[in-house]
This record gives C-alpha cells, structure tokens and sequence, in this order.
C-alpha cells in the first residue's frame, strides 16, 4: 500500500532533492510518462464516473502530482482521481462541478486538520473488514453502472437495487437495436449542435430531469423513443438508440483487450539482461503496450470512432468537445448561482452533509501517514476547479512498475497533463464513451476482492459480521454501509474489551488470570465468575489474581477488585494479586486497598494464602 | 452494595424457605419493621420529590417487599422509591400520575428484556467515574430543591444554575417574613379546601402555570402576593408567606435532628454481652431512635404541627389530606385523558423520551444480577399505581444492621406499609413538608462524596474527566451528564485500546512487546513505531514481536502485521514471533502468512535472526 510509515523530515523534498543523481532521471521521466499515459484516460473515466464534464477529470489530474512532489514521503505513491472517490463525488457533488469543487476545498482542510489535530487515529477504527466490504460493493456498483451505460439505457434509478432490476427489464432494447450501420435518416429535425446531444447521453441523470431546459419526448428514425432535451439533432447521423449496439461492441472489445493486456503484464517473464537482445525488445514491446494499456485502448478506440466518422456514419457515442485550455486559477465557489436565487454556502454544506465526513476520511483512508499531503493537495486543487483526490493504487503499482527513483516523476505525469489540457482536447473528441466505460471497470474490478469472504471464514468468522453488513448496506448508500460497519467493529471490539478470556486454573487456591488488559466494562464479569469459581467448590478456596497480562488498570477496576476482596472475606476467604506491573501496583497501592496483599509469583501467594486459609 | 452475583438457583426463595428456621423468625420481624419506619416516611418524602401526590410514595412502596421475597437472592436488599428514581421521575413524568405509573410498567418491561437478552453488560460501560459524578450532582441538585421548598421559594425555575440564581436573589423574602404566629387575618375570601391550597405549595411546577385550572395572583393579608389556582382558600389560617420562617426553622431543626442520630448511630460502640443490664439497654434505646430516626423526626415533627393547630394557629405547611385506603388493582394507564382530548400510548412514550433508557439503567445500575427481580417488582408495581422503584442503599443498611437473616423481613415492611395506607393516612394530614424535606435531604446529602475527586487524583487522574463532565451537565440535565460521561469514557476506553503499552528493548535484534492485547485499532499505530524503530539504527536491526500479552488478533491485526513484514524485508530485515498463545497461533497459521517464522522463546527467536541478519 503506498506510504511508508517511517520517520520523515518537515519537507520531504529536502530527503531527496539535494542528492538527486542524474541516473534517476531518465527512469524517472520514463515512469512519469507511463504513470501519465494512465492518468489522462483515466482522468477522462473517473470525470464521467463523477457525473462531471470531462475536462474537470484533467483538471483534477495535475495538482496531486506537483504537490506530491514536494510533500511527498513514498517515492511511488501518486495522488489523483480515483474511481472511489469519483463514486463518492458523484453522490456528494449532484453532478455539479460547484459542487464538488467545494467539496475538495474542505475535504482538504478537514484532512489538514485531523493532521494537525493528530486525528489520525480516527481511521484506525474503520478496521480492514469494513474497508473491504466498502471497496468491493463498490466495484460492483460502479461496474455495473457502466454496463448500464455501455447499454445506453437511461432514466434508470440510482439506486442500486432498482437499477439492476430495470437494466435486466430493459436489456433486451438493446438486442432489439437496429444492425449498425442504421441506414435511416434521422427524423428529429431539431437544431442543436451534436455535441450537446452525445454528451448528453452520458449523464442519465441530466436526462431523468435534472436539467433546467425542458425535455421532450422525440420519435426517431428507427423507432426507439428517447427524452431528448432540445436543443439538439442528430445531423444526419443515427439516433441515439443506434449507438447501443456499437457502443455494446466496442465496449466489451476494449474490456477484452484491457484484460488481456493486464493478464499478459502480470505472466510476463523477467527478462534476464543475459538474452538477445531481440527477446529483450519484444519483452520491453509488450512491457510498454501493457503498462500503458489505457492509453492504447482509448486511442486505438478513438481511430475506429474517427473513421467511422470520416466514413460518414457513427456508431458509438463519443466523448464530444471538450473546451480547450488549461483551468482558470480561482479560489472554490462559497455560493452557487442557481436559477432560483443562489444558493449560500452554509446550505450548500447542508446539501454535502456527511460527504463531508466520508471524503475525507475515504480519501485518507490507507494514508494517514501523508495526511498533509493529501490535505494540501485537496486544497491547492480546488483552486484549479479539482475535484476530491487521493492516492490511486493502479497508478501507484504503475509507477512502482516502471521503476520510479523520486517522486520528481509526479512532474512529468503533471506536465503531461497540462499538456493534454492545453492542446489534445479537440482529439478527445473522438473518444468513444464505450472505451472510458471499458477503462473504468478495468480499473475497479481488482478492487472486487471474492477471497476475502473465504479468507475470513478461515481467519477469524467473527469477523464476516461487519464484512457483510458494510458489504450489503453500501449497495444501499456508501454511507450508510460505512457508518454501519465501523459501529459494529466497535461494538465487536468493545464486547471483546468487556469479556476478555479469564483463565481459571484449580487447586488448593484458585489461580485467576485474565488474558489481556482489564478495563472497567470488564471487572464486573470477573468479579462475578471469580466469586462463583471460589464459592462453588466446597471447601471454598482462596484466589490469587495473577496479573502478568495486565498493563493499567482504572478506578473502576480497582474498586470492583476492592468489592471482590471483601465479598471473599465475607466467606472468609482472601484474595491475593501477583505478577503485578509497576504502573498497576502504582495504582493498587494509591487506592489503600484494604487489606491488600500481592507476590511476586503465583507459587510464593499460593502457599501464603494455601498454609493458613483464614476461617471468617 | 446489594445484590451478591453468586450462583443463583431459579426460584431464589426456594434457597431459603425450605430450611427456615425459627430463630431467624425475631430478627426478619424486627428487621422488617426497622425498614418499615424508615420506608413510610420516605415513601412520603420521596413521592414529594417526585412532584406526585404522596400516597403514590406508598403505593410504590410494598410491592417490591414482595417481590424480592420471592425473586430476591441477597437477604438485605430493600426495593423501593429511592431519591434518585423519585428526581429521574420528577424530570420524565411531568408531575402527572398516570406518566409515572407508565413509566414504571414500561421500565419494568425493559428491565426484564435485558435480562432475558442477557444485555446487562451494557451496563458494565457505565463506568464507576460517570455513576459518582451523576449521583454526586444528583444529591446536591435534590438538597437544594428542597431547600428551596423550605424557603417555599415558588416559580423558581427547574434548570440548577437559575434555581440557585433566583433563590439567593429571592432568599430576602424569608427573612422579610411576618414574626410568626403572624396575627394578620388572611384577605382571600376564595372557597374552597385548606388542603388544595397547601398541597399546592408543594409543586412549584403545578403553580408555575402546568395546572389545567385558572390560575389568580392573591393579594394576602401580610403582603405576600402568591399565585393560587383556586378554588383555593386559608380558611382563616395564616397566608402561605407566613410559613417560611416556621417551616425554615422546623426544617433545619429536623435536619440537625437526624444528622445527630446518624451521627450518634456511626460512633455507637457494640455493646459487649458482658456488660451490664442497664448500659445494654439504653444501647439499645439509642440504637432503636438512630435506626428509626426518619419515623422518629417526621412523628415529632408532627406532634408539633398538631399541637400548633389544637393551639390555633399553623406556623408550617403540612402534608395535608391523603386518600386513605389501598391502590385499586388495575393495569397501568395507556392513554392519558387531558383536557384537550385523549394523548394515545405513543406520544406519551414520545414524551417520555430518552426517560424510557434512562430510568431502566439507573434502575438496574449497581444491580445488574437481579435485573429479573426489579424488572418484575417494576411491572407489577405499575398495576397498583407504583412509580419507577429500585435497590435502596439506605434502607438495605438499615436492614443489614438490624441483622435481617432472610428476604421474608421485606413481608413485614410490605405489611407495615399497607397498614399506614389503610390506616394512618390520616395522622400524616399533620407531617409539615419541611419534615420531609430534612429526610430528604439527610438521605442524599451522604450521596455526595467529595473524597471522589482527591481519590481519583491520587489514583487514576484520566477518570477525572467523565467524573467532571458528567458531574457538571448533571446540573444541566441529568440524560446529558450520564450520556456525555459514558461516551466520554467509553471513547478514552477505545484509544487506550487503540494505543496499547508497547515495550521495545533494543539489541543485536529489536525485542517488541505490546503492553495489552491487540485489536484492530492498534496495529498501524504498532507497525509505525517497530518500523520506525527497528529502521532508525544503523544497521536496521530484525525484529521479534512478543506476544506473550495477547489473547487474541482479529483479521486487520493479522494483515497489519503482515504488511510489517513486508515492510521490514523491503528493508533486508525480518519479522519473528514468540509467545503465542494457542488460539493467536491459529489465526496466523489459517491465514497462511507467507514467511510467518514462530519460536516458544525470544531467546531463541532472537538467535535465530541474530545470527544470520538477512541483507536485501
């Protein structure tokens, strides 16, 4: 995982950067450019996933690096949209770039703050069940949410259930589409630009009505009815139903290529410097085409989009334009200009509500270690109109993989970005949406861990309670199965606290020793077990409490000890301690126990107490 | 404390009756008839705590004699109104009967599902710190609201700080009161019975505007003006200003009274059978005027008032009339019928509230083992009109003092009970309010236990924190204190477990050893400090985790450490364990943890890294 939790100077830069030699270079500009590779079509995924303008995707994609750069501990780490994250943005943000703009200015200053506040032990309660249980729903949600809309079907409901229940209702629209090329003209004969329309098609939820123009139902050429918000045309191309088969195609070709890609990545052989050297190429040929899988994938999809519309027809559903130009430098909107007056930031806080709690905390989720990082990069990105971010595990294993010496190689994947922004937009429109599609499941189904439902019900079966809880309830809201699953690790761990193992071992004296630490939930319980164990036998026996395992106790333990002495001694019995650690003899000993009496061993208290049991 | 957790056989009584004997048969009857004569009068008192009429004190005060005669497992608890209960129900039962009753039934319910679920360990989170500082701010809150009655202080507000604000402004008007007996005639010529007007005083709250019936500002003869409902009327006594002085001198008198007895009772040395006759009967004399020190006062206290009265003239409120007779046998009010229609079930469970959480436990507080016991004594006590009772302390010492030897000493204190209902009602017309308020007061003033705050000083000063907290916004309101404490401790609970003890010791191999058990909150925070640790000496040095402290891992533990390793072999460096017990040993081995190395001793754990350190 990235982010080594070892000592760190105050500006990481300094560990690096003075004895930077130039042989990292190269290395490090080749994993830049790989990492980069990775990022912008990623970018462009993650922004759709978000339910964002594309663009926002690149504008998220730059700061992370440059400020990981400087702050950053662990040389491979790289922050960025993620596809979790995006998932987060697009049920926190409502599909508005205001909206989430805000949204990482204070996921930001919330990271800082736990930061500065030492917070940070707050994550440790979100134990490894939950995380799992959380990352695995959602790479379900959002791979199916693409498939939804490889499929094109729209005005289907957000949540989870109902749209798993509709897609299947509705998929057989999508075999029941025209053969492609649809040769019927197009008979909505609305004006608009195509863009508008095409870009349209990848928010159902603009569609379903949240969009201020008004909506019409338009009938098209080849018989499919959609919900077209004018203005918009098809300009003698085919009607948005066509898309769906070709879209369907594409999408599941890209799938297989992405996957077959990875799949030869991850059975390829290390290449001993000892062979030819045309082994050697061919090995570096299919490294570079696997490492930048998503590159080649968008852009092999983007030439078959491309001819297709030199060919003057169009199957798939593109990305559309994309406005050029690098992001305007502004501080985050604290006011949301609405049609209906605007909307003041406290309201828009309230409308986030706890997205303010689960951004945060998701997005430092594996990291607290750079929690500065993470902050300052949420807070710098909402400057350029980024969107929450957090370290991106492919990206990470990418750069890892390429051989990254410093985080120096965040600069080029940063600059390739800016890049991108500033002169390839106008090719990004030939980007079909099937391809994102393709590229975003790739990226979240690895998160989809089957094993650990096993592994757990090998390891500890105790532990499956808040796996399936999280799991379950997150297909309902994230939220919800977050919130759920961390309160049921605590109760599990506080029931855990609260009855720790008491080993009870007979003889003339009862030897009591509690497994772990004793704290006040649990001096009840073993007062009530002891006071049995000692009585039920006849004749009662004395105890010896051996507190080897006990490292501090509180009042309440002590006084429950206290009680526990004098219900023995109402039996004329005595209770003696041993093996007692010096802060818990401490305690003991300032509270005047009455009466108190303790060992150094077990054996020296068992004969004390053994040779003259004391007759009440 | 009552309640011993000792095994229990199903029906306790048959523990007992089987093999009673007839010389215990003295003892449970003078036993019982001691607790009777301090049950009366402070079912009285307490009832007026409660801001009910008094007879429901009475009513509350039977059945659970005779109900712990059956469930009952320690001979000398003592069911009851209790000061406590009486000011939670003063707070949750609004004043009105039929609320208190619900209460009560609907505690008694709880009570018993808790047992039943076995959810009594809920009540081992209430920690000791969070009990005295609610019961500490319980006594102090009770002393002066009675105080306050005393001074027949009216339309004083219910929230403590303003309490004390206003009756130290206001506390002139006693002084300004007429000499008494106060000549004066009294002006208000309004019909109605001397007992309504008096009762009144009593319930601050009923004339602060909460009786249904108008409400008039009466000009009286010495110049008082006070708000009566009517019908109302003096009926030629003295107007109520006049019975500040009478009832503060009364009262105080009373108060020194009983503080002398108690006193008196505390320093009684044990009268040695040796001694003479006449030393061990007046022993006996003052040991009998200390037990029953509350009927003692109240009936002197009386007899004063009457003779007052015979003489003419009042110069203390008194009791007034009770309804004489017993409770009508019928199941508790599930509707409440007020003026402006029926309030149904529900809305009278939503006024009650977080009451319905907070009664039960406080209930249950101290005496979880015999939950079964108040849960039932709570149900059918709410079927003879009983309001919210639990475990006397006072009066189970009174009962364990008077060398009670089984529970059938509660069936003379049920008896006595039912007996003053049937017939004494009347006599008790006589008892002045300030009486009651001195046996209040001197029952809860030993609640409050200033040593608490040194003792936790010396002893454990993190426990300072819920004792303040909750100590403080007890004032506020009693739910806030006892929630606020109990999430306080219960979160200083968790980040001890978070951040269990951990023991390094440095040399040719790091030795680490956490303090406690290991649970999931802990592990990054264990994995940071070893590999900062074994990382910051030159040469890094392999590390061996001690587990000897730990009972058990859950599954994030095991991945934590996992990770450790991991960690440490990027560094050349490797991770072994010593001390397992058995069911931690399992957990590793089930999670197949690639490279996992284990020795019965750090020694050998220690050797076997020491001597051949692996270098990456």
């Amino acid at each position: 995982m990235p982010g080594s939790r070892c000592p760190r100077p105050a500006l990481p830069i300094l560990r690096w950067l003075p004895r930077y030699s130039r042989a990292w270079l190269p290395l490090d500009l080749l994993a830049g450019l790989a990492v980069g590779l990775t990022a912008v079509p990623q970018a462009l995924a993650y922004a759709e996933l978000a339910g964002l303008p594309l663009q926002y995707g690149l504008y998220s994609s730059f700061m992370g690096c440059f400020v990981y750069c400087f702050l950053g501990t662990a040389k491979d780490v790289t922050l960025g949209p993620t596809a979790i994250m995006s998932l987060l943005v697009s049920s926190y943000a409502f599909h508005q770039p205001v909206y989430a703009v805000l949204l990482a200015f204070l996921s930001g200053c919330i990271q800082l703050a736990m930061g500065l506040l030492h917070l940070g032990f707050l994550l440790d309660f979100i134990s490894c069940p939950v995380i799992k249980g959380f990352t695995s729903a959602a790479s379900i949600t959002i791979s199916f949410n693409q498939i939804k809309n490889i499929l094109g079907l729209q005005g289907v409901p957000r949540q989870f259930f109902l749209q798993v229940y509709e897609t299947l209702r509705r998929i057989g629209e999508t075999r029941s589409a025209p053969s492609l090329p649809c040769s019927l003209p197009c008979s909505c004969g609305v004006l608009g630009s195509a863009a508008s329309l095409l870009s349209l098609w990848s928010h159902p939820g603009l569609i379903s009505g949240s969009l201020p123009g008004a909506v019409t139902q338009l009938p098209l050429s080849c018989g499919f009815v959609g919900a077209l918000p004018e203005p918009t045309a098809c300009l003698g191309w085919h009607c948005c139903a066509c898309y769906r088969a070709g879209d369907a195609v594409l999408g599941l070709t890209c799938l297989a290529a992405l996957a077959g890609l990875r799949a030869m990545k991850s059975h390829l052989p290390r290449a001993a410097p000892a062979e030819p050297l045309a082994v050697r190429i061919s090995y570096l040929i299919v490294w570079i085409s696997a490492t930048a899988r998503n590159a080649l994938v968008v852009l092999f999809a983007g030439l078959v989009a491309y001819s297709f519309q030199v060919l003057g027809s169009q199957p798939f559903r593109l990305t559309g334009s994309i406005p050029q130009g690098l992001p305007a430098l502004r501080p985050p909107p604290f006011s949301l200009a609405a049609p209906n007056g605007t909307v003041p930031f406290l309201s828009m806080v309230q409308d986030m509500g706890v997205g303010l709690a689960v951004v945060p905390l998701m997005g430092l989720l594996e990291t607290v270690a750079i929690a500065k990082a993470f902050g300052v990069a949420n807070v710098l990105g909402s400057f350029v109109s980024s969107f929450p971010i957090t370290g991106s595990f492919g990206r990470t294993a990418v750069n890892a993989q390429s051989g990254v010496c410093t985080p120096a190689g965040g600069l080029v994947t940063g600059a390739l970005v800016l890049l991108s922004l500033a002169y390839l937009t106008s090719l990004f429109y030939y980007i079909p949406k099937a391809a994102l599609a393709a590229v975003i499941i790739s990226a979240v189904v690895p998160m989809f861990d089957a094993g650990i439902f096993l592994t757990l019900w090998r390891v500890k079966r105790l532990d499956l309670v808040p796996l399936c809880v999280t799991f379950l309830l997150c297909f309902w809201e994230i939220q919800y199965g977050i919130v759920a699953g961390v309160l049921l690790s605590g109760i599990l761990l506080l029931y855990s606290v609260a009855r720790p193992p008491i080993k009870v071992s007979e003889g003339a004296v009862l030897l009591v020793q509690p497994g772990g630490s004793l704290h006040f939930p649990a001096v009840e319980h073993l007062r009530g077990a002891v006071c049995s164990r000692a009585l039920a036998a006849s004749p009662a026996r004395s105890v010896v409490l051996d507190c080897c395992h006990i490292s501090s106790i509180d009042y309440t333990v002590v006084l429950g000890l206290a009680e526990l002495q004098q219900e023995l001694r109402g039996h004329g019995l005595s209770l003696a301690f041993c093996g007692l650690k010096d802060p818990v003899l401490r305690v003991l000993l300032s509270a005047d126990f009455e009466g108190f009496q303790h060992f150094p061993s077990w054996e020296e208290a068992g004969e004390a107490l053994g040779c003259c049991p004391r007759t009440g």
